[in-house]
């Protein structure tokens, strides 16, 4: 219930607060060399404080590895990572501990356990993710092998839209935006937003270049849908488009369909998939965040004991959760595709006469 | 890679043209009347040809138990469903045996295997979700013991919206529409699109009501992402909301919150989900399915040597998948909800002391 | 709960008087000649009444094969494979309907379900172990590509144990026995206690040949872990042994260590294991076989209403299920090989490379 | 492949030389008391040093709860615990880095994966059960909330076997004999064994009472496969027996069934378990464990390289490794137990009305 992946296996532990946290990454192959210095600066990117538009909240979230690796490469046993909680002492939640935030995971995780870990959002915090980040870097590492390569960006920032997209720029932008034009527009929504304690929802587009044909199992592991669930498996997301996504509701078959040329498809619209299995094509997936629980508003909610509060939160957080969530959509994808091309290893007997050495 | 659930198991069999088409449903609690005519009538309602918004071809789709239930209770045992391809010598697939044909599976799983039963999509036919219908028709019947229900429709069709939801509607709308007024309008792009040789995309609406709080297991099994990985595994979904889905990118968080009182949520923007854990409101979910890739004008296409080819499919379509579409998804509603009913039962001592009659 | 195996998954299905038993075999490769006479031969090897020996009930077992093979090769897709009951109509159980049998599994699928299908044990009867050898005949073809071969044979009946192994004389004699000079006692042990309406035990040797070395999954999908997991799973199985087995209690280090050579190693104590990995060397495990509980003799027991009752069967039933059995342990060895064979793909960085032709 | 139980869930990490090794138990159910005090004994029990019967090698074992309590109690999210090693500096590997030790798995994790941690084993080291006995610790104080204690104790040692079973005895024992009246013996040949550099195997027994009735999954998670895979899975384990085990292979059916009387069992033969679902009588499995590998004596082995070596081992090495082990199958068995009382829940449809509160 805390692992995902069927050959690549991440197991995440720990909350907000706690001692610390951490994931085994089951599965990595033999021989890869684990540079850790990659690893961190995923974390690097991921984690909070860069910029007023994140929360002020400082974590080094420096990961270490504990097992797994060997005079540089990876064994082929489980990995260990771990990052201890640096910053958890520094607030006091008796103020919330008995209360349910709106939008948030209180009220239901309450319900599901009978008791919760309320300081910061307990298990239920997006710090999870910088475990999910440490993961996905050293999938990653293994992709790069296969010479597949993730990238992500802002797409949309409370209802402004990329015009352009341009993967590279998103790199260099403090914004993680795709498109520089807009850039400016989504920094002052976002601004603008947290000056009125509020916060802004945002749309992140994630892609994967080099992919192999054939990544995604039919019937109930193909490719499209764990995408789905490992995007929508990220604190706040709320929809999840593969290629043209929403789109397809208004388009005829016509305009659709990729037609097929010699020399591979002319368009995209499928998104790199057909029939949930990877086509040689660009992957393309759209997550939609939405707008940050936090606000510092006054809010109605109800405490454990059913009594009717009046709630205005105290606290850092970010009014644009899209920006720092996008980091964890290469994760993600990164997670999904190398565990992806372990599992299609054996789907023709080719393969395994090729591994066994068999005339 | 066949299985879906992880206490409630789906595992499907069978290709569009081979002898039979079925399913093992294992996992189902005993001491549940199975109704087989209400599992036939769930088959019923998602069988062609009902129509002339469907395809023409006809599949009696007769469904039969082969075990796991005995004196009309469920044992404990998986049960077994068979459905006999009745329809499937008809055509005469040599034309397309050698070719891919834009906008469906052939080509993937050409490459992923190395080869492909190519009559009629084989494994990758829309046919197999007759076996999810079956099996989503006993986890309801599971759901019905704990007042779960569920309900779908056509939201949108070829970029016509519902302004009105009424599920009983659509329970006896031909086109399953949600909005009586504007499925005349739907109704006629379909048949327009067919006209044209053509086919529409169209979004479909699923609700759960009467859902347990608490149903959902971070962090990588929570709610909204299996129902997003079900979803999505439908032949032809190309997104998945929950709740406000999309919306949440212009929203900011004071609109989207849920507000808590002592009688409930005020609101349900979040689609009865907090943190990926049913929220006690009802589950709202939308699934975009792309319009038909199986058009009758001529397509740009390649075969499996590579040569391009101009290519014009024969044979009986539905112009609008998300028509029949709606009711695999209230299947694979019902079979998220069911195994995630079991998957919760542990979650807390107390469940154990009541199940084992601990003092 | 009713699937086995992590990458060749077989789910089965069936009680011992219903309409039918058979299995999904998920996982298998594409490109493999699909045997159905092969498949159907090693039905025939164990289906009963061959012999005095075994049960003087009559099943065909016919299988056939309902997807996922086209033009006789497998397509990568499951293979379900269907054998109906044809011999279940013969008997009347209402007598022991209430009853629970001693050494059967009456009394605990009662209490766990609450219900039972008493027909011949229901889903508890050793008739579901057809579809395993169903499943296990694939499975042998996926490891004939690969040089595997797999024996069994009667190494024990009734305290007689064999002296010399030869599996290859265990084919042809109608008792499965491994030693041609025992074999007359070991049958007459058994026709003893068939007289005396009593039954015996025995064990199985099973042995694979050619197995690559390094399959195996440290920590928890160990070749001898799983191995012990599929035969223990067997019907009336009570104890599993890899290479020396038992006697290791009563060895040294010095006389149990196999040494190592550049030709291979100079003994095979460890059974073709180290460390729970295939060493290359033959695989050695011995599975004892319970007598059969069901005896012609007047046994104690209850009802499900807690009355005391003396009881005496009537049927026919196997005087030694060991004889049977060791065909299923056949198919058991089968199934975990080319699962592991499956499985280790991608233990090293160079199978991915191998595959995705990476340079 | 290093995750144990499908809900209750082991995921353990780490090498004997690495900088720590532990472990993620998923699926404990909220509100346990978590007495940090007696996981630590536990560790404490099965720790080296202790006596001159086991490696003279000291390691403090000292175990970290990192996630997963709040307030002392379990909260429903994932137990991490930690043990860093302290001891893994002393000795210096270089002479055996490129030798296969006969009877260790350095053959063939080398050849699996290519490369491996030849320091002390690796990650194939017996240290790793230090992890399993503290979730195993975890798993008994479930278990203790529904009555169900474990026990486990040496019964053979070189040959000699315990006449008498007293579990309570082993708990004090050195030796973790069950017989008083031999322990001296057995002593007396594992320091002989010692001082001849040679090691010598013995045998398990380990029980558990208070089991329910219905514990064990038909058809490929029975009880007794998955604790016959459990046991397996230790280090040097070759046999493991049920009940009666081998000495069925010369009983008669009439011995060997156990009578039902309506207050229980007359006898237990079966080892508490009938068709692999627990009867609610004693659970009873023995362990056979081969000699230790690690013998001071000089042995014929290969390098990496196929050159032959005359090796002879330096360092420190348990003479008996089942005295030690015998803390691990407790473990074992309560991980398998705590599993099984989890995945048993939602067996009938009245489990589930009784946590669902419906009428």
């Amino acid at each position: 219930m805390n692992s995902f992946g069927k050959r690549l296996i991440l197991t995440t532990f720990g909350e907000s607060h706690g001692k610390a946290i951490g994931c085994i990454l089951d599965g990595v192959p033999a021989g890869i060399k684990i540079d850790e210095k990659f690893i961190q600066s995923q974390l690097d990117r991921r984690k909070p404080g860069k910029s007023k538009l994140e929360t002020a909240r400082k974590e080094d979230d420096k990961v270490e590895i504990l097992s797994g690796v060997f005079d540089g490469l990876s064994t082929g046993t489980p990995i260990a990572m771990i990052i201890f909680n640096t910053n958890q002492k520094s607030r006091d939640y008796d103020n919330i501990k008995d209360l349910f935030r709106p939008g948030h995971a209180d009220f239901t995780y309450y319900h599901k356990y009978g008791l919760r870990d309320y300081r910061g959002g307990g298990r239920s915090s997006a710090r999870e993710t910088a475990a999910r980040v440490a993961a996905g870097a050293v999938a990653m590492l293994i992709l790069k092998e296969l010479g597949v390569e993730i990238s992500a960006g802002i797409y949309e920032v409370d209802g402004i839209k990329a015009n352009h997209i341009d993967f590279e720029y998103a790199k260099i932008s403090k914004l993680n935006a795709l498109d520089k034009d807009v850039e400016k527009l989504q920094e002052e929504a976002i601004l603008q937003a947290k000056n009125n304690h509020d916060s802004v929802g945002g749309v992140v587009w994630t892609r994967a270049k080099g992919v192999p044909i054939g990544l995604g199992e039919p019937m109930y592991y193909k490719l499209d849908a764990v995408l789905a669930d490992a995007m929508m498996s990220i604190n706040a997301a709320k929809a999840v488009e593969i290629g043209e996504g929403t789109n397809v509701s208004h388009l005829k078959g016509s305009q659709n369909n990729d037609a097929i040329t010699p020399q591979g498809f002319k368009t995209n619209h499928s998104g790199g998939m057909l029939g949930g299995i990877s086509n040689g094509d660009e992957i393309l997936i759209k997550t939609y965040f939405k707008p940050t629980p936090s606000i510092f508003q006054t809010q109605e909610s109800i405490d454990r004991f059913n009594n009717p509060k009046q709630y205005k939160l105290q606290g850092r957080h970010d009014p644009c959760v899209a920006i720092r969530g996008s980091i964890v959509t290469e994760a993600m994808m990164a997670l999904v595709l190398a565990d992806m091309c372990l599992l299609n290893m054996g789907r023709k007997i080719e393969h395994l006469k090729a591994i066994y050495n068999t005339k």
